[in-house]
């Protein structure tokens, strides 16, 4: 019998230790290719041959390891989530995806447990794109999807990819050789903290991915009139700041009518003076679905809604797209497999899109893939006050061990 | 016969002489107390000697001019406006209002017009505030209402007031002297751009002030919680960026009710992230009116409509007051004296309230004000575009000459 409490508690105790290594000494903070990723390689790394698989680092910086069955020819099935950080970040976002399956790897060792297929692990050097600003750089290297120019992306110090690569001891011309054997691949399966409230409103300690949420992203300027604020009659303003308000009303409403997620996050106003009426206003809309025609739909909805607005209130309005990402949809029969376990762990399978993306977007290039969220405090990322309980842990483990050991 | 026109000309050749006295080399900025402001009051004390004035800089730094009526025992008559800008400022602003009557009084010199009061001519040192942040320090002095305590206010720099009279040549503790004699004080007129549209709107050169709008100021703070923008469903938000927008429209729909005006011209947003909710959201409340009464029921209506909105969006909401005065009512005798001079004239008379406050404001604790306002382009002030015509300060030379001749 495996003791998931046990297990949960190295989880928790390993998170920990891997949150200390920074490079920051007021926060957790861990980009890609620096000396702090060497370093969490080393360790996760020697935790992966403690738990009986062999480890190695790939030409892209992913860590990885592999548990070999005895099985003859058999498939291969991949785990993984990443151990980069974005600043002031917490300890679990992408690490308790990794060192999750190592310590149920290592009970499997202790159990004498042999799966029928061989189980590759993957510690993605880079999901955040904090350093180099493109996104799954790790993943990507996986699936063999890197361009040539991006050996002259630059981070914020005007280092290129090509040469921190080359400082960590890399190779940027042999990236290739990190695209992992698609022959016999049966799927990928992510274990991530939520980064939302959904499980712990439901009170549920995991639940499965249907789908990872295609973005847009605009840059949209109002421009108006600005004025003095004691001198221009109401009735003769071209207030860019009240528009702006009218439109982000406008887009939490639809947001809410189509049942998606539609966010201004960002909002900067010019002259921006206590006494000057604003004369524009810039801001960003990030609308997101697990089904792209709801959000196209609702963002066909906002975007007319808006320019009515505009043109009502005699302003004008200025719309740049700066992004857009279809949304991946998890594999049925491994989402499945993931119900099958929470229902005999004793739990209700509730499946929840993602609205954040991550590494299995790529991964869903070469595979099936799919994702278990566990329930993180306040639904908190990114923060150093993301938080989970080694009760979830256990249950996390426990549909992990249901899941794998029903693949074949 | 008095040419109008051609004293206008003379006017819009002055402006942009003195428009050119600049502690900036990109724009127009003339602040109080630098080398700009001794320049200033030097070439415009030259023009107040050409047009049959006396002249000299008073114990605070103000330009003072009269012309000195041959009437024994006349009593007198005050006019002026300031000669100082806001960083990046237009050449009307003040300006107009003390060298249009500087060239009307040139006019009466040239016609031998003998006035049967004494006509008092200020330019004031210091109406912006740019410089130590307190406002109307030129009409202050004048009025003799300077505490002790300014002695040691600060500019951006931490020079106080009083180290930087003296570096122009000034003794603070001889400020007092700058008060004008009380006695026999008719009252004080100003001649002023409208930094509004109404008057362009209106057709009309220029309006009589009925009074100077009373303003108070907020400092408010919505604390809602900071989430990703994909993962949190809307129903689960306490988006502060969206609260606000609701505030600002019920801030802007309260005062189209109320007939005042009330601006929204400043917010600030946390973290400000494109793919952040928003978790705290600063926005700053102007709102003035001529009658205090009404500007106070507005007031109390926002602050009850705002507070709804808060309880029911379940974020917090924290208000500071920063400001308050009461409205300045303008003399009603001086009001139908500039009225009937605008008729005469062949205008009509429409009167309307500052939003924006005035060196008047100052005066009308010693004796009766009144103000003019002339139309701009566009209602454009505190900015290099502030624009008049010619032919709108020929219309104010003659509703000045007129309400001069009529006052006694």
């Amino acid at each position: 019998m495996i003791d998931y409490d046990k297990i949960a508690q190295q989880v928790m105790a390993r998170c920990d230790e891997l949150g200390n290594i920074s490079q920051s000494d007021t926060c957790l903070d861990r980009r890609y290719l620096t000396a702090e990723h060497k370093q969490a390689n080393q360790l996760v790394g020697e935790w992966m041959v403690q738990a009986g698989m062999t480890s190695w680092q790939d030409e892209a910086g992913n860590l990885r390891g592999s548990l070999e069955s005895k099985t003859p020819n058999a498939p291969r099935f991949l785990m993984g989530s990443h151990l980069d950080t974005v600043p002031n970040g917490g300890k679990y976002d992408g690490m308790l995806g990794v060192l999750t399956p190592i310590s149920l790897i290592q009970a499997f060792k202790e159990q004498s447990i042999d799966l029928p297929f061989h189980l590759d692990l993957v510690g993605f050097g880079d999901e955040e794109g904090t350093r180099f600003r493109s996104t799954l750089l790790g993943s990507r290297a996986l699936t063999g999807q890197w361009p040539k120019e991006w050996a002259e992306v630059t981070d914020s110090d005007g280092i290129c990819l090509k040469d921190a690569m080359a400082a960590f001891g890399l190779d940027f011309d042999k990236v290739q050789n990190a695209a992992i054997h698609q022959d016999a691949l049966m799927g990928y399966l992510e274990l991530h903290i939520e980064q939302g409230p959904v499980l712990e409103n439901e009170n549920l300690p995991v639940g499965v991915v249907s789908a990872i949420a295609g973005a847009k992203r605009f840059d949209l300027t109002v421009t108006g009139m600005a004025g003095h604020a004691g001198t221009v009659p109401m009735p003769l303003r071209q207030d860019a700041l009240c528009a702006v308000s009218e439109m982000i009303l406008a887009v939490e409403k639809v947001a809410q009518e189509h049942k998606i997620v539609a966010t201004v996050g960002q909002i900067n106003n010019r002259p921006n003076g206590v006494n000057v009426i604003s004369g524009e206003t810039n801001f960003s809309l990030d609308i997101r679905s697990e089904f792209d025609d709801k959000r196209d739909a609702g963002l066909a909805q906002i975007l007319s809604d808006i320019q009515a607005i505009a043109e009502r209130r005699n302003v004008t309005l200025d719309i740049k797209q700066t992004h857009a990402a279809d949304a991946v949809h998890c594999d049925k029969k491994l989402q499945s497999a993931l119900c099958r376990a929470i229902q005999k762990a004793g739990y209700e399978p509730l499946t929840l899109p993602s609205g954040a993306g991550h590494d299995a977007m790529a991964i869903a290039d070469i595979c099936p893939v799919a994702m278990l969220f566990m329930r993180c405090d306040k639904g908190i990322s990114h923060h150093p006050a993301e938080a989970i309980n080694a009760e979830d842990v256990s249950a996390s483990l426990v549909v992990l061990d249901h899941t794998l050991q029903s693949l074949i």
